[in-house]
């Protein structure tokens, strides 16, 4: 058979979405803006410093935003970009997947 | 808005699909069995090593079967099982969104 090369836009996408738990964040966010901590608290054994790297990156991809409320007090929401929440088929494949093998 | 655990199905699905290469890998052999060497060469940057050790993580979670002939030399080849084509949908998904957002 032929051997090509993969697509440097699914490597990139992979990239991202391959990392610990990016999946289950963008997850979590898909039912809407959330606190960190509550995010945090649906996700199991990662500590506060690794998921805090994880949200820095998905702001950096753009697929995140952090909005900050000048409640009192300060009251900080992570939130899906366009690009985030259009990660919601490939949330669900996995989904369906895993329903099926698991 | 509610706080809910994410399903634990889920949950394991990720934590394998997450892990770096596995989706290169699954990508790769979507087209039918190949060779180590073979795959190894559609995925940049990686070492035999560590490929390696994906393909047998990929073997135990029952994604890929390694396919022996007895040939001269001998013939191996890596094969996705029903479980391991079954991610189709995954990969597309996360094709389509390669290609709008990247």
């Amino acid at each position: 058979m032929a051997i090509h090369k993969l697509c440097p836009k699914f490597e990139a996408a992979m990239e991202l979405l391959g990392k610990r738990w990016v999946g289950l964040i963008v997850r979590a966010l898909m039912d809407g803006p959330m606190r960190f901590k509550d995010v945090a608290e649906t996700i199991p054994n990662v500590s506060g410093r690794m998921l805090a790297e994880r949200f820095k990156e998905l702001e950096a991809a753009g697929v995140l935003v952090r909005n900050v409320y000048p409640d009192t007090p300060v009251r900080i929401e992570y939130e899906l970009t366009e690009k985030g929440r259009s990660l919601a088929p490939v949330m669900d494949a996995v989904q369906q997947w895993a329903n099926r093998w698991n």
